[in-house]
């Protein structure tokens, strides 16, 4: 199958390097702003060569962010071309429609790597779905969060000595913010929730608290209680509604979540037949991104389709009064562990409280 | 599809329940020795029914066991019908009869619950192979051998008594030889490292030490020096040929391992370009396994095929000289930390040893 790799970025270079070792790809065209030596002349700044080339039937979008790559991820499918993106931005924002663009010209979207990074969880998710009911999914989705909580509670760090650390080696952008106030892990937990659920949700439908105040006085407090802060994207679906929210979570002793050092990832299932099965990996990174990028392409190229999953679509909305637990809060200056509240009321003492420097978490029974 | 599942027992009657659940497929016969009421009379106690039966286009073995089983599935074959099956000991035995036999006749054998049970380790194994080079496996793939680890390392309890309980609960064989003594690990062993690197090894290339002489004393010098003792498979490809062994081994703090409580499996695989994925989940159990069979034969009945993973053979022996780590040894009631040495050096002490309560468990660094 011949394809066209949009971007030759971190992930993009990745792909194209994957894709050279795998039979049965041929990586025809790659968009990019300049001329790349090692690409020689597949390289071209000219869209209009890959939508209009009839052999390209496939176009793996690297570029990343909301525009230009929307438009040309629609206009490859309007071309009868698959689309294989890992941008969870892309994804999460318009799931409606392209899904319904892809449905309306007959083509495959994949997106396995939008969520999970080199890790194949959408891929599982939607494999398991075909003979099982999905009835909850969580995880630690968001490798920066991970590897500051991580080293946060092995030295006795604060939270900007860490970030600054973070950054100087790469693992936080310049402008964090999507990162750690969780608005990253958000659009992760939207698809995830979508795939596994057959819902349509938006992430302005999914509340989010981050780890921005988390502060050395609370991992203490952690440790010496015996939990592990993580930031953890959770969903489910039960008999009378769906839940969704992001927000920092203290697990105990032993749990597969407290054992997931540095800026990797573990994401997880619990379906009806199966239990729980968990995912673990590298949620980022040129090759294993480029890996999963390029599993999407060659299971296309394959012909795997996932018809029993794709056909399940219920219209519901999100309701965080359903789904209830105890939360640590800390608000100016008090730490205090609630009687078990519902996660809408949580979130909504958040929201109003006047303490800049609020920090709660979710505590995991 | 029109299938047939041969055999009604735990696993059997699992696969049947989710295929009732699944579209696409449905189950059209039943071999038992008896009359089952819920099945009315798609039962049938004579084999030629299914083998005869053109319809029946997948043959699911639930028997267990190597006779039948395996005369039943190279009919099966012959006749055109595709096969799933969950049974490792056949798959480990017969790894070359069968697959030959599945070439020769262009069907496909699928195996995924023969090893990690409703975990999807196999197929992920095989889906990853396909754009990357698998360097690595490790994994806990007997939930009874982890059920008996795990408890002995949270109460005082000494072997024989936690194996009687775990016989009263079910999580034990009345005859616990296969798993205590890591027989069933090795299977699972042969298993994945012929598919995850090309080989065709027998389970007599895999050495093997099982957990039968652990004791108390074992596990408070564990804990003591903050290790947790795991029965892992493991194997692995270098430049100058392969590994393969089965050993308790004692991981440290923080390690995924650690973490995997009671009767659960985990299973990774080191990729080039993935690094490491980790599949964590129930390793056995009616519905887990079930699902994991009908998983298999959905696949199958969309066409999902692996075309470049099954392309690499390579005629490789197993030299477990090239391997090494430390080890813990007990010997005639005295305990020493070895210097690295190599699993084949550590083997044949163990399997030299006068001691009939010699223990060893390899340190993984």
């Amino acid at each position: 199958m011949k394809i066209a790799i949009l971007g030759y970025g971190v992930v993009g270079s990745g792909a194209y390097e994957v894709a050279k070792t795998a039979d049965n790809i041929e990586v025809k065209r790659v968009l990019h702003r300049r001329a790349v030596a090692e690409l020689g002349d597949i390289v071209t700044t000219d869209y209009d060569d890959i939508i209009n080339d009839r052999e390209i039937e496939l176009v793996a979008e690297c570029i990343g962010g909301l525009h230009p790559a929307y438009e040309y991820v629609a206009a490859a499918i309007k071309s009868g071309k698959h689309v294989v993106t890992p941008n969870k931005n892309l994804v999460a924002a318009y799931w409606n429609e392209l899904h319904a663009l892809a449905d309306q010209y007959g083509v495959e979207l994949r997106f396995t790597a939008s969520a999970g990074g080199g890790i194949p969880w959408l891929f599982n998710l939607r494999r398991q779905s075909r003979s099982d009911e999905i009835l909850a999914i969580s995880g630690i989705v968001n490798g920066t969060c991970n590897y500051i909580l991580d080293t946060m509670h092995n030295e006795p760090v604060d939270f900007t000595e860490i970030l600054a650390k973070a950054q100087a080696l790469g693992y936080a952008e310049k402008d964090p913010t999507a990162d750690i106030c969780g608005f990253d892990t958000q659009r992760k937990c939207v698809i995830s929730a979508n795939l596994a659920f057959g819902l349509s949700i938006t992430e302005d439908e999914v509340p989010v608290f981050g780890i921005q105040n988390i502060n050395a006085g609370d991992i203490k407090y952690f440790r010496q209680h015996s939990y592990t802060c993580k930031l953890l994207m959770n969903a489910g679906l039960k008999e009378y509604g769906a839940y969704a929210y992001v927000e920092p979570t203290l697990v105990g002793k032993g749990a597969l979540e407290e054992s997931v050092p540095a800026n990797n990832n573990l994401i997880s299932l619990t379906g009806n037949h199966i239990g729980t099965l968990s995912f673990y990996g590298q949620g980022a990174g040129k090759f294993p991104t480029g890996t999963s990028v390029i599993q999407d392409v060659l299971d296309i190229e394959s012909g795997w389709g996932f018809k029993a999953a794709d056909s399940k679509k219920i219209n519901v909305t999100i309701d965080n009064a359903i789904e209830s637990h105890r939360y640590y809060v800390r608000e100016n200056g008090e730490r205090r562990i609630t009687e078990p509240m519902s996660v809408a009321a949580a979130h909504e003492i958040a929201a109003k409280s006047s303490d800049d420097s609020f920090f709660m978490a979710g505590i995991r029974e």
